[in-house]
């Protein structure tokens, strides 16, 4: 029953989409900026995708993901549906084709899928007719936080860069667990073929040097890089990963403790100081901070940490209306 | 405080709905229908419970009903809350009955209640002035599944049934643990009352005989009564209620071992070549593949799963539209 | 980043407002009344905050306040997400505040919070730019709750005094753990600022003569005020407070056992018989029938219970409507 996808008619990877499509949703996002990086408030947008019903399908935590895509399709006029793990028949050992395929034949008009496992939304894209947009799989991709990355940044460091999204001449850091982060690998590749220069940055063992396949440059050395930073995304110390569980204990692999990873790879005063001018500080969030980056740089005028969640809801209106709103009718 | 249920402004069993509005309500399904079995995108239709909400009181986990009781109501217009145990005063020790009277109180128009316990929907329907609709109560009934069932099934196997749903000269097999499926008894009632012959097939202790007096006859032997069948509904193998709760442990009652029953009871691939020319094959969700049913069988051609879950739907507006759509004004 | 709060931009207290906008929001909910409590079907009404989004971060259980909300939200046309504390990031460690910017800049445009901290809510308002509205911050208040119990007890008690909200010349009784809630703060600001005479009762631990600082009087014997009351507000024992966190079981402090406490602080039938002519019986539920307060009680004709569950959604719409109804547009 399986059967291939079209990436035009899903969004499970940057990996797959090109860079004429990736421009394209940047664009779209765009139109819909009220000039404060907010969805403009306007009657007709308002209703674009009304009698659509998206459902989010959210298998790991979320904050921002989740309120972002149902915030985007409120702004669009669509009904939102939550289905978490617990509560749902997931808890009964339902598989997630069986629900996805449940969702579908119900009526929902699209699924957006988060789950703990790596290619989790592909499986589900090639079993059901409806599109699908990835919303976090594992450690594999994020799509639309690619997107909201480069939207943020562009709207940020400006430069005429606003209207085609070239990031040729441009150079970001990314810095900390690359090789466990979708956020990172979406990045990466969302920077990249916009022309971006892209350094990952961090010990061994997070920043292997088998990441370059990605088409990036690897550093361990942040303070050797950091002048020649347009911009910098701090990726967060994911302690449920590594050690205890608890925020504060645990130690990052290839360090001897949080102290010794703060003091070599964290965003502090002092470093962000030794940005260019210009250049912009970044977070995925949610943020440990005074961990792996200091409030005070997070709070700061290089901060663009704000303006990358509200370029989420813009982006995720721009996929939402790429895959929906053409079957309107 | 408790006063008597009018039948035709809840629905909380089928038990005590007649034949005539049962066909009532399929009919008007099947107004909803796309012809694809998907609700139809129609403005009038998608503002015909505008300004109405329906609370989902849901004390069991549950995808396919909540959501599809969701989409439901927002098909029509209606605004959608979700209660659930956890996160709610239930928690603090509140009675249903509270509960409800709080929603109730609170402006909410229509309570769609799924609950672990016999009566609980019925419970709560005498205390309040809102329609209740029963979305599953322990053992006892499921009507809107029982709908779903006969549209689906009417659907599926036509010859000029659709514009009656008169199921006269029809056999319809239900397989499995009987005895504590709510599904199966709303499906015996409205099959039953809209003419069917209906057959029910298990190990004694899961489809004992004293289940005749609902109307149906009861087997042990499914081999014996497979050729006769015009439409097979699997249940699913509940083991949450059998042994340690995992899939694929414990036995059922009646058997000695979960192979033992998949020899007897189960739809695969060998039988379900034996069933009739025609003759459709029915699961209720969520599905064991490759225990009660062969996933060959569910995703084959005489397979009508998924017209099962988009036809809860149709009958779910129905319901609603039905409940509501007077009060309007 | 922190900056100072304006009230007329946020319900973070009642004790921050002043005696015209408490009035101006009743008259405000009052406009919204159909006669019966309930929100009037009106379609001007339906769209009036149409494009908004109410998002709800319910860090603490919650039936009636939570759907209350959502409904207040849904019945002016606005788009409600629900957050709560777990499936959200807060389990992954990320601040209350970090978590409401994120919402905020998502484009939510106003967040219901509610948290078992006193002073979240306040804390939240000083880092967003959109109006928060506090649902209830551990011991400290609840303010909409202070609005709907005057909502209700005006409607009840009547005589003249729906138009104005002036309760001179009342004497309220409010009933058992004064010291720890919120109810009973937001009730004594919201009642003794429009001119009530307002007397807490309870044993000495619970309502201690500390709280005359309020501008209430403090008693610990119900049966020598009774017949003073005009209304009387019966506070839920908190069992999940005191003792084992069973209902019936532990013993609320300063009394010897739970008999002792509902032989001396019940409502009682018996008691309720010596009420005033007129004299209202309230309670902010959830309750725990036959003890703080008889079931015939709660269900006679004095009950003015389920009126305070309306008019939690009137006084919940009136305070969206003022928040965000002119920034329309």
């Amino acid at each position: 029953m399986a059967h291939s996808i079209d990436p035009s008619r899903n969004m499970i990877d940057l990996a797959g989409q090109s860079r004429e499509r990736i421009v394209s949703l940047l664009k779209l996002a765009r139109t819909f900026d009220d000039g404060a990086g907010l969805p403009k408030q306007d009657a007709e947008l308002r209703t674009r995708l009304a009698g659509k019903s998206v459902c989010n399908l959210f298998f790991e935590d979320s904050t921002r993901t989740r309120v972002s895509f149902s915030l985007a399709a409120r702004n669009l006029g669509a009904g939102v549906t939550n289905l978490t793990g617990p509560g749902s028949s997931i808890a009964k050992g339902e598989s997630l084709v069986d629900t996805a395929l449940t969702v579908e034949a119900t009526g929902g008009h699209a699924l957006v899928i988060r789950s703990g496992s790596a290619g989790a939304a592909e499986h589900v894209a090639r079993h059901v007719c409806v599109p699908v947009i990835n919303a976090g799989d594992g450690a594999h991709e994020h799509p639309t936080q690619g997107l909201l990355d480069v939207y943020a940044m562009v709207s940020a460091i400006g430069g005429g860069r606003e209207g085609s999204f070239d990031l040729s001449g441009l150079t970001v850091g990314i810095v900390g667990d690359i090789v466990s982060s979708r956020v990172a690998r979406s990045d990466i590749i969302a920077m990249t073929r916009l022309g971006a220069r892209v350094v990952c940055i961090g010990p061994a063992p997070l920043a292997p040097k088998s990441l370059e396949v990605l088409g990036c440059e690897v550093s361990s050395d942040l303070d050797e890089v950091l002048g020649e930073l347009d911009a910098v995304q701090m990726l967060r110390i994911q302690f449920e990963r590594h050690g205890s569980g608890k925020a504060g204990s645990g130690s990052p692999p290839g360090v001897g403790s949080v102290r010794e990873y703060r003091s070599l790879y964290a965003l502090t005063a002092r470093r962000a100081a030794r940005l260019k001018d210009g250049a912009v500080v970044m977070h995925p969030g949610p943020m440990n901070r005074g961990l792996e980056m200091d409030g005070s740089v997070a709070d700061g005028p290089r901060s663009v940490v704000r303006r990358q969640v509200s370029a989420g809801t813009l982006v995720r209106m721009a996929v939402l209306v790429d895959l929906l709103g053409n079957t309107c009718g």
